[in-house]
């Protein structure tokens, strides 16, 4: 156990700690560089991560992280507006957006229908998917989802929701391994898998 | 280069990415953890971290990090005080501390001797060193530094400037490989280091 003449800096470090893939040893590593930088410097990090948290909004109708009440997607009218993709998290967002391959809208569930972690459909941004379809003007719902177990049964969850409003549902190309997580698949196979979207079977 | 669909999230991931150590993926990952976490966890971290940098105190014998003017080490009088082991950072006293293996007091420097990088002997505390062997009691001066070459000027630097205080000046054994950094060693070879510590030799 190691002993610290500080109690600020082993609660820095204690908290520090708490980060993901950051153990102990790298704790007080980035707290003694911490001590070392401007106490503006610190002070501009700790309000960045303050902020963050406090400030933050999620978008009113794809619930995409986001600054106002309407993200910058859903905002821009140049966008496809009869096409909305369904993904996960916000990070699934990023990572279709910066392939540049699709222009439609998003609409973020907020994870999968996990049994084993506890997750229920109405855990998930599930319901006003559909409202948003049911509101009219949706053509087709892309369902972006990884290639797991628990992305098939929310795709079929989601399939069965959708059945009566008689939108289009496709689903992206299964370009990636079946397990595969999406965030690690590469940009590429990722475009091309968004792009060749075939319809949805169950 | 990556889209951020809030300013909020672009501005936290940059200083999330200014750790050292921390890439722009492992950042994002890092504020979407952050972000998924309760408001109070994220204002104990924020806080953590910016106490330790606004209200940490040196102390103002040693110079070791502390929450007082005197650190538990130098305010600890059943310690040896006619020992004095003078270390680079605070990190090194805290690797003495954890081999259990030394009584006596610290004197942190603050970095050695380094033209490189534009550190010069006044950088340090070593007058401050100097002072605190002439206002007497201290019998016995301890280098532990670095087996590098900044290392050994510092030493053969200090140890001129104690000529003339009749101070034992020893080194800590040197079990260490020629050219390690001493905040890679094993605690049970800087705890042999330091107990069999022999007369400085220049």
């Amino acid at each position: 156990m190691q002993t610290y003449s500080s109690y600020l800096l082993e609660n820095a470090v204690n908290q520090l700690a708490k980060l993901p893939g950051v153990g102990r040893k790298s704790a007080l590593r980035l707290a003694l560089h911490l001590l070392r930088q401007d106490e503006q410097v610190v002070s501009d990090f700790a309000n960045a991560v303050l902020m963050l948290r406090q400030e933050v909004k999620y978008c009113k109708h794809c619930r995409n992280i986001s600054d106002t009440d309407e993200c910058a997607i859903c905002a821009d009218h140049s966008r496809d507006r009869s096409t909305i993709c369904v993904v996960e998290t916000i990070k699934e967002v990023m990572l279709f957006e910066n392939t540049g391959r699709y222009r439609g809208l998003y609409h973020v569930l907020g994870g999968v229908i996990s049994p084993m972690d506890g997750i229920k459909p109405s855990d998930l941004e599930i319901d006003s998917l559909v409202s948003r379809v049911e509101a009219g003007g949706v053509d087709e719902v892309v369902l972006a989802l990884s290639t797991t177990m628990e992305g098939d049964t929310t795709a079929y969850y989601i399939a069965k929701k959708l059945a009566g409003t008689h939108v289009r549902l496709t689903t992206i190309a299964r370009g990636v391994a079946q397990g595969d997580e999406l965030q690690y698949a590469d940009e590429l196979t990722l475009g091309n898998s968004i792009v060749n979207r075939v319809p949805y079977r169950t």
